[in-house]
């Protein structure tokens, strides 16, 4: 039988995985991975944590668990996979399904035979087109080489200054990481928010925990690296703003690599990444593309999407190594976009559509609610929850989640990316039946708990108004009763300080004279969480307010 | 208009939930809760950790998140509800809609009318009918008075020695709780294995883990309760030992607290707890019943169960308050018997049906498969989980999944829950888009891999061989080729030691000849957690052996 040859380029997380599933389906195939790099089987999502002294061998980020660097002769040793590394692919011969190679070191160039290629070109980070962007000190944090530079300037402790451009997952995990090297940050974002993927009343709780951390510049951008002898001196922003620093880290997003593509006169799609159909198929039946360099489904909206993302390169991996075996067996659905991110001691994370992700996807009709709350009852040492849960009020479908703060977001963004995989509506969260012990979170865990809020919302139990919409209507002078329902002692410590009258839950019925005559009047109401908050508003409801409005979140969702 | 007259009976976790939720709906309601314990809503899945000493302040268990004791004065300034504590209902008389109580105080004696009824009158420990079951330090762990009890016991530091009896999740969880306030614990539990809500070979793990902690005995009973002076002294088992000790904690289960509805001629379900519909509502249309008094149905196979579980007591207290003040409203769909305890480091959880739980409920073409991973990079610190995932083998349909470990077993069973609940297969598990990054994760989430490996197991890629399975045959002698694919480092650290020949997966396919020639031949092999051993396998499949067999978990799911 005449031994099926795949060649597979691009070696870093898709690649290797693709061809290793093949390995496991057919011993018998040639399988090939060409690499550009040096290195293969990189944990590039580890990068900012080997930077920030997480750990200390390198080797820890190209090693199975069991400790073996997973180089050319574990490939071939354990895997019988040929590899070639510092190997760029130059050309795609569709014709004669062959591909041309070069090695980076040697200059040699030979040509190899494909019966399926598989295309794991990955993704390059952008660098904004300004002056001096080539001066030393300036870099990334994308490849191996970028770890180490940054690691060592850690380690030698001589660098004071960093300025960190891009306020996405990557520039974020990159200022933590600066930060535990000793480094004095600044990151500077273009936009008015930090991670783009929340929404602003969110990412306003991010921004002023890491504010706490780094010097965080929003809305503007770099406009010149400046240098001395070649060497980073300070970055210029457009405002003219200069912040001395010896090294500058550019986050400032990444493009999928589809030159190799192009070239081969592969269909590119709507995202400018390479185009695949479900069985990770691009225009050519005999070749599959994976990992960074394509674009998927987004399983809420069905528009196409560019998802750079570490797990879905692993997950596509598998099933383009099934299907260069075994014919188009396996299909990648999509993605929800779910991702998170460690800061400090922060857990960052989303789900599904934001709100304005669903209106850019076209939804219209749209719900959402902010729920605060601790993560486990507090005399097991709780930790704060921030979640806004998107749900589309035609179906009540969940479309996304976004949860931030100390607590454990993890779970809490896992359960959501269920929620909005398996399709499901307000109703099914109410009742779920999720794991309880008091170590692990509330009796009524907080996913549920932000279900129920969003029922009662719905059901128009109650009117919301969040942070940012009270804050406007603050800076409008817009009449208000503001009411905080805590008591003394709690409102001794911290209050929101916006002109609000205390009176405590135990206390208000008793006490209702003290409210507006005017049953039209607008009253807001509110407490540490707005659970309180929220009965004062039901009962004030009944008797007869009709303008009586929530801050969805309290006082611990208060992000200024 | 005329006030609702509602009287919820239970003043713990479901009732108060279920009348605060009728406040919130009904401002004018006159609500009673009427209470048999001193406390009202008590967190009693706290319990042991007031007795282990992680917090200090009992009232921690009785208040609000913002310091406030939920007691009488407080269920009536914050909510309008009354409750009456020390009291407890005597009669339910349907025909004129009233509740018989009485203070066990003061021994006054009243009636109050109803329109609408709920019983949440909970469950009480079973307590085996053995001599010596009302010694002085005799107790369960059920009521704020038997945490106090225990709470000082440690606190006091006299007592050296006491038994559990009972090693289901209230057992193992006063089993830590008394470790921790340094006691020398026996558990006893009369099944062969420790948590039957786990299949043997999962609870095997915890048994392994909890020996290290506590002396543990398994298929014995107590016989004896021994004292002295009216004090225990020891206990007797069935087998004849005797156990000196000076307290002993009961916790062979709970059993529905059923009297007053059964005089009430309410009916009652096949588990023998209140039978209630989808809308809590038992045979008398205005009485619901909730909390851990009634049965309600396990969603996958459609059964009757009884579930006594803090966090459906508390949804169902809400679909109560709901139906009370508006109709049948709100519905409680069932349960998975999700549950979940931490066992000093180990998390151990379930969600769904085990094996033999899926056997009893009546499926009966079942497939498991065990898989041990570290539940995220080795370099962020990464702890083992074990999974052991029930799929049913006619529909792929996901029944249920058990893991223990140190690793993030909470997110794991919160996977597996909402699984479950979305009715999801197999197949909708292989790609799913779950939140990644270092820090929380592996790039293939644990979840999802144990689906691969399930899948790959359904499609005949391996057999598998459980640790059970594997010692049943190695009792049997039966003739295997045994075969450890690690590295000799790792071999020489820890191996399982039953006769295995070290082939390292680098020099397998080099080494074939070191394998049996016969190629009908039993060959197990396996690695750290069977990764290489499957890589191994799949390549002996495709060489002509045609009795291979991967064990599943391999070395770190060894559980001897």
């Amino acid at each position: 039988m005449k031994k099926q040859r795949i060649i597979v380029i691009g070696g870093s997380a898709a690649g290797p995985k693709a061809a290793s599933r093949a390995r496991r389906l057919d011993e018998n195939a040639e399988i090939t991975i060409i690499q550009k790099a040096p290195d293969l089987s990189m944990a590039s999502c580890g990068y900012p944590y080997y930077v920030a002294g997480v750990f200390d061998d390198r080797n820890q980020l190209l090693a199975t668990p069991a400790g073996v660097v997973r180089d050319t002769d574990f490939f071939w040793n354990a895997k019988r996979i040929k590899t070639l590394v510092n190997t760029e692919v130059t050309n795609i011969d569709r014709k004669n399904k062959s591909v041309d190679y070069k090695n980076l070191l040697t200059g040699e160039r030979a040509s190899l035979p494909y019966d399926k290629l598989v295309i794991a070109t990955g993704a390059t980070p952008f660098k904004p087109p300004v002056p001096g962007i080539d001066l030393k000190g300036v870099t990334t944090l994308q490849s191996m080489a970028d770890s180490d530079f940054l690691r060592k300037i850690g380690d030698d402790g001589e660098v004071k200054n960093a300025v960190v451009i891009g306020g996405g997952l990557i520039g974020i995990e990159t200022c933590e990481a600066l930060v535990l090297s000793d480094i004095k940050v600044t990151l500077v974002e273009l936009l008015p928010q930090l991670l783009p993927f929340l929404d602003k009343d969110m990412s306003l709780n991010v921004e002023k925990y890491l504010k706490t951390k780094a010097n965080v510049i929003l809305e503007n951008g770099v406009s010149e690296f400046i240098g001395e002898n070649g060497k980073l001196k300070a970055v210029k922003l457009q405002d003219g703003t200069k912040i001395p620093c010896e090294i500058a880290v550019v986050a400032t997003g990444v493009r999928p690599n589809t030159a190799l593509a192009k070239e081969a006169g592969l269909k590119i799609g709507e995202c400018r990444a390479i185009e695949v159909n479900s069985y990770m198929q691009t225009s050519d039946p005999d070749i599959y593309a994976i990992g960074d360099c394509i674009e998927v489904p987004h399983l809420v909206s069905g528009k196409k999407v560019h998802a750079p993302l570490g797990d879905l390169a692993n997950l596509q991996g598998r099933v383009a190594g099934d299907n260069v075996i075994k014919g188009n067996v396996a299909q990648f659905p999509g993605t929800i976009q779910s991702g998170i991110c460690k800061v400090f001691d922060y857990g960052v994370g989303a789900a599904g559509l934001s709100e304005q992700g669903a209106v850019r996807h076209g939804f219209d009709n749209i719900e959402t609610v902010i729920n605060v709350s601790p993560d486990k009852p507090g005399f097991m040492g709780a930790n704060i929850l921030i979640t806004k849960l998107v749900v589309d009020k035609n179906t009540n479908r969940i479309l996304g989640a976004q949860v931030v703060g100390p607590g454990d977001v993890s779970k809490q963004v896992t359960t959501w990316a269920m929620a909005v995989q398996a399709k499901m509506t307000v109703e099914d969260m109410l009742n779920l039946d999720l794991p309880y012990a008091p170590p692990y979170s509330l009796a009524i865990d907080h996913s549920i708990a932000t279900a129920h809020i969003m029922q009662n919302k719905l059901d128009g139990l109650f009117v919301g108004i969040t942070p940012t919409e009270l804050k406007e209507k603050l800076a409008r002078k817009d009449p208000m009763f503001l009411m905080d329902l805590r008591n003394p002692g709690e409102f001794e410590v911290m209050k929101i300080g916006i002109g609000e009258k205390l009176i405590p839950q135990g206390e208000f019925r008793d006490r209702l004279d003290e409210l507006p005559k005017d049953k039209n009047a607008e009253i807001i109401a509110w407490c540490k969480i707005s659970l309180r908050g929220y009965e004062a508003v039901r009962a004030l409801m009944q008797y007869g307010y009709k303008n009586v409005k929530l801050l969805e979140g309290g006082v611990l969702g208060w992000p200024w």
